[in-house]
């Protein structure tokens, strides 16, 4: 980082130097031959929303434009472009890995349901009915029995659970599927972040003792924390979930929680569910213990989705599009040949190609950008809208002066590196973005968390658009009575969590909502 | 290969050796402190069907009992157990490093798709109708429209590919999808063969010229048939389909085709599609050429499913259960202490533990079964069950003569082998047995293929349960026919494909069916 100086070289110097048009312009659309004068934009690229003003068109058009999304003609639904897909198999390599490692299986069960199983933990069927899509016709015909699509795979898998457990040997059973889920909700629908089908992995395992489902939601969990503060630079909060807002039929929920500075809301990016025994008590999913007695399994699932993605855009992405941090960009670095009229076009483009094979040899994710028909700087434009951590610009000065001008897209700070150092350098600058960008959103997140002790403070916060941690009663019908009390005028808040890193609760401290006995610091917000 | 003494140690002098009971005995059940005398059978271990005697209830026993696929109470939909689902990581693996490798990206389209673009394409939609599941409901609500679950994801993706591509320089689009696809078919579902949901890899792919799109229907075929020959064992046939067994709404289908001797049923292993013009002109996929004209895309779609595991069972399984080609095995080697009375047990387990780290260390899938409630000769049924391709035992003989026993799966062949020189033994045994089990498949696949040259030849060897070679009009009508022929006496005959790799018709040769001259050798046969 150190090393890096930023802002060594002067930006208003970039015409006459390079030839192309200044980066800021965003002009010179993809008008062959019109390289070298500006031109007036024509295309679509850059946004017409700014992030600050309409997060929401923002949003919804930054992950278009960026080709990461295209609106479908079945509302609610998404198709994920390869730019989005592509960090969703990274992710996946990633998770995948650790779970391999851990000893859990990957399998795949049905994406139908029949009505009965469904049905049969009442208090998870109860928070998934409205949701459920049925299937009820095959070609022409009426189906018999009306058939469930997966909203998730507890009431699907553990019937089998039940049939291949007999004794403490067949424990812990530990699966995960990666699969599509749907869940056909109506309030609005937004790309990545709520959907009417989404891709996750759902991991569901069955243990001997208590302490080991507990100690397994902790280590998903982890894994969890990793994908969003290592791999996507999205600081979240670990925490524990309110009798409210934990999973249908489970015994207690963890997640990790971010937060959405533009929005004010908290957004939940992962859960892990200890499921106690109440589907084994329902599935009748019981083990002969060590001692030969019969002994009922304890139970886990733990899932994350392809919301991950839209968190990502939603923490980083700026009024030019995509930022990607670059341990999940599909492509890492950007070379852009930036030829001058006279000069030696043929070198230029030899300097980007060996450029764009020495980076990848060293297992970076790099490409070169030749196409003809657009200025160097439409192309500046058109990777900074899709984000891309690092550019290359390689001109005719740079080869007489052996070195390469580089470009960071999280905070435009320029810098000429000797060629011959290329890979060592590209190195620790992708890795000081990874670890800026981690830095700069913990800062605006952290900013965003207020402490309160009364009610009206509380509500003010909440209204100002922050997280808001509080002493709390912790119980169920107090915070339905603080979201009715908040939805009027500030839009109901709910807890988000109650962190696991939370200073403990002064003695004689009271609850911020009804003033008896506080029991823990819990964090409220709005949220997603 | 060669240095694998075959049948080198008599196997009848096993149970004083080694204190286990004899291997074909299949008993020796779950019985703790009952390992060193015969018991009698408790458990389901081992088939109670023959291979040779009832295929099909052989086939749907095998894949239970191997823990590949449960049953689910959703008729025609199973459930991939971790034995079978790591078979489809691993052919996933190889195939996406291909597909990345030579510019294919990978995307995810929704599920559901609309009735109106569903049937779009005329021909493509008769030929799915019949089989599309309808989503008519959601929790207690009726849907405005049904919505349709993708059968195949033409209709789903053209209308984008319609929107994305605009110039030659948007071309070629190369996209892939790893996802589930639903049929609701009626017809004898079979696990992994036939299913009404099933996983697959989807290619969908648009040029700008013909040549473009040929060319990569053969570059697809070719790593199906990697797939098949390299990575299961299986010999198949490369050719092209008949047009009354092209893809619906294609303009032609290639196809690598397998055989089941058991069954005399030819059966499609995975199929590429040059669609031609007739979607792009559906879903007026357009682009400007290279010379400033509007030009249509050339298509290809191309696909492989779970189904490609189903004839790996039915193709190397035999009376004690599945036989697993090593480059596939989940396990490719089961280490089994055989522990002796008074011999020093801990000293056999380290030299299993010691056994199976040496083996993973040098990239290997290795396994111990320690379970001290099974007996050796329990396990090796248990794990030959399972098509484990070698076993390796170890008791305290070995252990003083520094030597480990090896059994291969395939053969039964067994082998002593000294421990230093472990590793590299096993590689050797490994490749050998991979390639001994594709030469033995082919040796009995080449004996079931006849040629005829007259409609009652054709006839006899299709009801002998061969494939049959003839020389053919290549008439659709002429098909037609004889499908109609053979449904009595026989069971419906068709084309498997006109194999590539065919000699010339000698001129005057006529059609087997029709007496008219004959264009081509096709294959015919029944089929799955």
């Amino acid at each position: 980082m150190e090393n890096l100086k930023i802002g060594g070289k002067d930006p208003s110097g970039e015409k006459n130097s390079r030839g192309a048009v200044a980066k800021k312009d965003k002009t010179g659309g993809p008008k062959p031959g019109a390289k070298m004068k500006e031109v007036k934009k024509e295309t679509g690229l850059g946004l017409s929303h700014k992030k600050d003003e309409n997060f929401g068109e923002w949003y919804a058009e930054v992950v278009v434009k960026s080709e990461m999304i295209e609106y479908y003609d079945v509302s609610g639904c998404y198709i994920l472009r390869p730019w989005a897909y592509s960090i969703w198999d990274t992710l996946r390599e990633f998770f995948d890995a650790e779970l391999k490692q851990s000893g859990v299986k990957n399998c795949y069960f049905p994406l139908f349901v029949s009505s009965n199983v469904l049905e049969k933990e009442k208090n998870h069927i109860e928070g998934f009915a409205p949701e459920v899509a049925w299937v009820t016709k095959s070609g022409q015909s009426d189906l018999e029995m009306p058939i469930a699509i997966r909203p998730t795979s507890e009431t699907v898998m553990y019937p089998y659970f039940a049939k291949w457990i007999r004794g403490h040997r067949e424990l812990p059973l530990r699966l995960n599927q990666w699969c599509n889920v749907v869940r056909w909700e109506f309030s609005n629908p937004t790309p990545f972040i709520r959907s009417r089908e989404f891709l996750w992995q759902e991991g569901h395992t069955a243990f001997a003792t208590k302490e080991e489902a507990d100690s397994e939601v902790l280590e998903i969990l982890e894994l969890y924390r990793r994908i969003y503060e290592e791999y996507l630079a999205i600081p979240v909060i670990k925490g524990k979930k309110s009798e409210l807002e934990k999973f249908a039929g489970g015994l207690y929920t963890t997640s990790v929680e971010a937060f959405i500075p533009n929005t004010g809301r908290g957004i939940q990016g992962a859960t892990s569910h200890c499921l106690g025994q109440n589907f084994a008590k329902m599935f009748e999913i019981n083990f002969e213990n060590e001692k030969g007695e019969r002994a009922m399994v304890w139970q886990n699932s733990w899932a994350y989705s392809t919301r991950v993605i839209g968190v990502m855009v939603m923490t980083h992405g700026d009024d030019k599009g995509l930022v990607l941090p670059p341990r999940v960009a599909p492509v890492q670095i950007i070379v852009i040949p930036v030829p001058y009229k006279d000069a030696d076009t043929q070198a230029i483009m030899d300097a980007c190609s060996e450029t764009v094979n020495n980076l990848n040899s060293a297992g970076f994710r790099a490409e070169a950008d030749t196409r003809d028909n657009y200025s160097p700087g439409w192309k500046y434009s058109d990777w900074e809208l899709k984000g891309v951590p690092l550019r290359i610009e390689i001109g005719p000065k740079d080869i007489a002066k052996k070195q390469v001008r580089i470009v960071r897209r999280d905070n435009s700070v320029k810098k000429d590196i000797p060629s011959d150092n290329l890979v060592e350098s590209v190195r620790e600058v992708l890795e000081s973005i990874q670890e800026s960008m981690f830095k700069t959103a913990k800062e605006k997140r952290d900013a965003c968390i207020v402490k309160a002790k009364t009610f009206e403070d509380f509500a003010a916060a909440i209204n100002n658009k922050k997280m808001v941690l509080v002493p709390w009663c912790d119980e169920e019908e107090v915070e339905k009575e603080v979201k009715a009390r908040t939805k009027g005028e500030t839009g109901a808040a709910k807890t988000l969590c109650s962190p696991f890193d939370q200073e403990p609760v002064p003695e004689g401290t009271l609850c911020f909502a009804t003033g008896k006995p506080a029991k823990k610091w819990t964090l409220w917000g709005r949220s997603y």
